[in-house]
């Protein structure tokens, strides 16, 4: 058994300017900056969610700019098979997350516990 | 004075089997479909999310698929040119809703409040 639930919202930007992009989505959605929590990494600027919403974060990206989905779970492997019956497709792997593809065209990544709560309120699947 | 907030969530999919795609949607991220609440136009299938969480809909769309975000505000022109002045631009009317685009290229629209609890918990702008 395992579990899963919509986890976050990465809002991934094709920009040189990644404080400048974390600035107006910081603002555009009445949420602060948190302080670094990548610090090997610096191409995120993470947004502080109220109590158990979903994490939001600005990433600087290569490809053409969009919105993705995270899933977060507690067992990727078996979320990403869950998911490949759904219709859905593996991508990648990048570094501790699976990037996959819906059938309806979106990507989305599996990532990590990320939201409070996980525990008690993701669902459960057999 | 006006208020605002990360409203939803719409996965926009081009696809001319929009029960599927909400089917999908719905089984990935673990979220009943709602009964229908658009007996207008059928172009939209919500997903039941709990509490206070953002809304989540699965649209059908002729470009191609996507996800974006709404922004939920009491006042659709002064969040507008709350956000013009921080360098998005607008792009369209449509029905009720405003399309925007991000200085960093994503679409998303200015709706009217959506989740429960927006009168206490929005940001408010002077």
């Amino acid at each position: 058994m395992h579990k899963s639930r919509l986890g976050g919202l990465i809002i991934d930007c094709k920009t040189d300017d990644l404080d400048s992009a974390g600035l107006f989505w910081s603002r555009a959605l009445g949420l602060d900056i948190k302080p670094v929590t990548h610090p090997v990494d610096n191409q995120y600027v993470s947004l502080n969610t109220p109590g158990n919403d979903i994490h939001i974060e600005v990433q600087q990206v290569e490809h053409d700019s969009r919105v993705h989905i995270d899933i977060e779970t507690d067992d990727i492997e078996a979320e990403a098979l869950r998911l490949e019956k759904l219709g859905a497709r593996r991508v990648k792997k990048v570094k501790s997350w699976l990037v996959m593809e819906a059938p309806t065209g979106q990507r989305f990544c599996l990532v990590g516990p990320q939201r409070s709560e996980f525990e008690s309120q993701a669902n459960h699947w057999d």
